[in-house]
């Protein structure tokens, strides 16, 4: 008995180096709407990140719902229009978005943490005018509330940070002029956000194992892919479909400074402590 | 012109000793949906808070959303279930309740308040462990996910109101086991929260002129009342309905060390402004 | 009667993008002798700036008192020297002004703030070792105890500014060796103050309209005069006399960091409020 | 030479036991117009202040300034009229009193402290509201302008102990109506912002040995009185004259929980250093 | 192996409500010579306390010297003369022991904190006058330089805990006089600290298992006492030598506000750890 | 009696402006064990390091103990190797080197700060990480223990001094891999300290007068040495043997930016305060 516990421990103390590099450090983590599959699975990932709010990281979640937000629509029975493959947000389609992500997903991960013992803080890219956002546009194509950010003013997130708070974020902006909403891609937002705060790492759990050279063989998994490699990986297609945007999104970050970039998989439990406490890492790193 | 602006500038000034009473001080105010009627007396609402927030003056505004969440049950084609005349909140509802305040009334409130320059961050009774609650009982009657207020922890706003920001809160709190979500009356939020942050002032912004002994006749309004006519008002029919209740989260607050709680009516303009910064006032004021 | 206040408050209101402006910003205020004509508009100008300093704008007052001055010379039947058309200060002169300024313009106008339920702090030069002068001097001409500004250290004012109060300053300095006092233009004060605390404004308030083509003619006020159009207005004598010190003033702030400058009409009710706090303004500006 | 140093440093050695006993300590000292004597003493006194001030002793200084009162009411050629005795304060002699004590007297000590190197702020009971008092009435008799403290308000004094600075104040107050401007008895000033400030210490430098048996006897002074004695000595005759408001003013110290009094004589080069930094100390020390 | 990894990350998460428990609290722990065998286990201590100092709990770690003192008094040849059994101190021994204490013992601890990434400071009872002592007597007994604690003054242990520091104490102290250094026995001292400190915890780091019914057999440890039932264990001398006076420390603490005080066993890899982060825990808890 | 006592207080005042001069600003003085002989000595350096931390200046001590040190080595019989006339300080020398600078000089030193009502807390180059170094070498030449500085991180140094204590520095520094501990020249430590703390004069306490041209001639003492004539006067032998390190630390010092060092004599009774509060000085400046 004593044995296995001081088996336990050991293993705690050999976390020690990993949360002293990290300590009073920024780290945001993009928690998907694909990668929330399992009540255990939220579960665990909300105790490894109270887990390293307590030991002196500063964690910022950022988080998107796509499925909660094509449920609510079929509920309402609003068609969706698509435009070159994308949905074409209308302003009723806006609002079910908003209402969705700032007021169902944000506030569920808000009271997740709460109930292990942390302490957090729902905002959306309205709140202290965190993010401020543009209609999108390709030529003379029209999506309608689907926006790209102009600005981000990070001074709400690092206020409620110093007070010891979780920020959770939700990817809605307002509109430049104050007047109108957007939706945000929220892996763009954990990589603009993450530029802002001059976080060190940017953690993007989605539902897939990283890069991998087959897809159909997990041993294939590119453990670190750096800058240079990418628009080879892309010719030879390894990066490719929804991929590509979130490559994008880490090269972005990186390019305003952000050391380190990952893609893990939120599928495994603890995929996140298990990044960022051992040298083994998980899923795919990209670096400059 | 410059004769009109010396006027003007002379009101300015007026207001003065008002501005320097209140500063520094808080004050809660309850903005329900039926005080929501129009984009315009909405902004004129957004301005006086904003306004008073600038001269030092620290609001923490409340809201309802009742017609919102009638409206948006209506889409999903939710039929309530009603019990001794109170509707039922089953989990489903609950839901539509959650997503409405916390994600549509909310952030529109923030953004508004954004809109004209001021600072909002936008909250509900989970963010932070603020709210705690448990479910309402009547007897053996049931009335599902609505809830009342075990305790209430003010850090959040206190936080916030430090950092520069104007806390705008929703009426849902959390389950004491932090599992649940309730809705809660936003009066009585608005009530308890004046309690536990020692607010000098609550004022309840309505749809009527306040209590009136006649309600067919403008002039028969009572513009104080203390709490010792109360129970003869109520005998005698003048408080009754809706007023009840109203009255009642005064008296709670007036009990917790509120100095002054005030109904007034949020269909005039600028109600907010001409109560804290007139003698005259507006509406009905009741105190100790 | 509700209407009225309705009025009222949305004069108030029109004034909030104006307060968020300069709120926390610097502004310096010369309020000269010849300005204080009447108790009444002594009283207006100074709810003018405890409002102001009430809404968060940092006003700094700067005052001379040359009535008062001439006015005790002849109490104690000290006849006066000119030099080449400016009185020689002699060591007798010199205390008189001192004790006229710093113990009765300043405290007068400390007083006046309290009344009104501001909080002022009156101070000097010599206070905090704030202004350090030398005589000056022209050529061999010699004007006894009026100095020059050798340098500022303007940590007293922000001293006072972060602890809350206005400060209220007199224009005597002290002299570098630290044994002897100097008299100093008030206006040259305001500028150099301007400039040494980073202030966004400065504001001379005299008994003129501002800048006139024509002094006969009210309605050929120039509202506003770039730096460059100077050298011209004074060769076609538009400025001149007792214009040009102010000019110059204006400059020397303009040169040293300070956005814009003004000068106003402190005979008209409520000009400063007027100036910041209308489009329109008052007076004629000077900027770079 | 390197002996003598030696002693030097040695006396300045001994002083450390009583520089430790004050540290971080509050102590008001009167300096009376009848103490400033000569220049050379009044630097003595200045630089005790100065030295105190930087061993880390909240240094108040509080001043009179009866002969130079005088001096002016000699030069405007104003008659005194007497009551009973006192000096009847009409509205021009008050203005005279105020100009003279907060623009010459306070500014010039200021100058001083500057002069060798501290940091001084002058100011008088208008000033942040400090000193608030109303017309002295004995009986029908009326004096004018002579007023007795209502409250004090020290906010202000302490603001500028905590910024550095050496607040010196004048004993002029302001009406309790804000209006009007009153003298008061500069060591009554000292006593009661003694106790306000809650000071270990009071002390009024004047221009005599102490209390004296035997006034021609300098060997005759009591160099210690206790509170319980001076009913005693005031029958006796040994406290009489203008000693009697002095000793008030001490026992008012001291019920307002000012540990030790002292009378002391400024006419002796550095008594107060004296009287801070020997066993032996100096004057007449009154204690409960 | 990211199975291995993911259930490695699970212990991490079981530590999470007692990292919560104790977050921001102050636990002393002693740590003795017997306890200090191996390397090994040595820096098995050290981890732990420096893991714990990362997560938000501040520890104090207090130590003695026993077997480090012995050898250096054999190697100077110092023969020890016993009165009544204990070791007497002279002077030339307690040199020794000063040295041995807080040069030798109290450094290296420092040292061994700094190589694993904590960040300690050494100091002893002197330092900042934090431990005060008279020499021991037992009626005309003498011991010599043995000393009891009169008062302890934790202000220096707050000041460094505060700035981020672990703070590690020898056990010796000032005599009350200033002049003289005493030896304390380092169980008292984690005790007394405990109690100054307002500590939740007393951890005393022992080479035994605990208390145990019979000394014999592992399985008779009591693993909880409560005070009541000490002095029945005593006379069964379940208590008894060497455990007697750890248990009377851990009463004192108990007396003093400590709200759980443990003996556990050193020797045993990651006691620490054990008994803090898990429910099982360690050794013997004594409460009230 | 009081003529002496305004004397010595005169003394007091002389000593204001070097006072004023070394405000707020630190001081590193080398107190080696040379200096150290006699306790009145002792007292005496004593005494002026608490006076000066009192008014204001922040003063480091950093110390040696040769003699302590041979002492002990000589108690234990250890006999002395020699290298090149080095000492070679094996494993077991640099434990007793450590455990007499840190365990008994160190502490020593602390003791009697606080015996004079200082507040000292003592410290090694190991304590928070101050000093890191590693073995120096000399060729193929090994000295063992004896260590050169690598980095100093004087966060530690600052953190107490703001705290309020007299920070009292051993000479013994880590290695850079955390494992070994190194013996470091005092006067090397001191040095490095006051560049890392920025400090603004470097005091080396000796046994020797200063520089002197002729050492039999205490007339022949330099008082001041630029660095341009250290060359010079190396070459004519005027600074020759143990002279030649201490003038090399001081011209380290100065290209690090320390304005001013001091080699002076601390057998003369408070020759710090001669030093640092007189015009004359003591000893040999040494600057740029």
């Amino acid at each position: 008995m004593v044995k296995e516990l001081s088996l336990k421990a050991d293993l705690l103390v050999q976390a020690l180096p990993y949360i002293q590099k990290f300590n009073n450090k920024t780290i945001v983590i993009k928690y998907g709407g694909n990668a929330m599959t399992t009540d255990l699975l939220k579960d665990a990932v909300i105790r490894d990140i109270v887990l390293l709010s307590l030991v002196g990281i500063n964690i910022v979640l950022v988080h998107g719902g796509g499925p909660e937000i094509t449920d609510m629509l079929n509920r309402v029975q609003k068609e969706s229009v698509f435009v070159d493959g994308l949905r074409y947000t209308d302003k009723e389609t806006m609002d079910i978005v908003q209402m969705v992500l700032c007021g169902k997903v944000n506030k569920n991960l808000v009271s997740l943490i709460n109930s292990v013992g942390g302490k957090a803080i729902g905002m959306s890219g309205m709140d202290g005018g965190m993010i401020n956002a543009v209609k999108i546009r390709n030529g003379d194509k029209e999506y309608g509330y689907v926006g790209e950010i102009v600005s981000i003013e990070p001074k709400i997130v690092n206020d409620v940070i110093e007070k010891g708070y979780i920020p959770v974020v939700s990817s809605v902006a307002q509109g430049i002029d104050g007047s109108e909403v957007y939706n945000i891609n929220a892996d763009t937002v954990a990589s603009e956000l993450a530029v802002a705060l001059g976080a060190i790492k940017l953690i993007l759990l989605t539902d897939v194992k990283g890069v991998m050279l087959d897809p159909s063989d997990e041993d294939s998994l590119l453990s670190h892919i750096s800058a240079s490699d990418i628009a080879d990986l892309i010719e030879r297609k390894v990066i490719n479909g929804g991929m590509l945007p979130k490559i994008e999104c880490c090269l972005n970050a990186l390019n305003g400074g952000v050391e380190r970039t990952h893609i893990i998989d939120g599928r495994i439990e603890h995929s996140i402590l298990i990044e960022l406490l051992s040298d083994e890492g998980i899923g795919t790193m990209i670096t400059i």
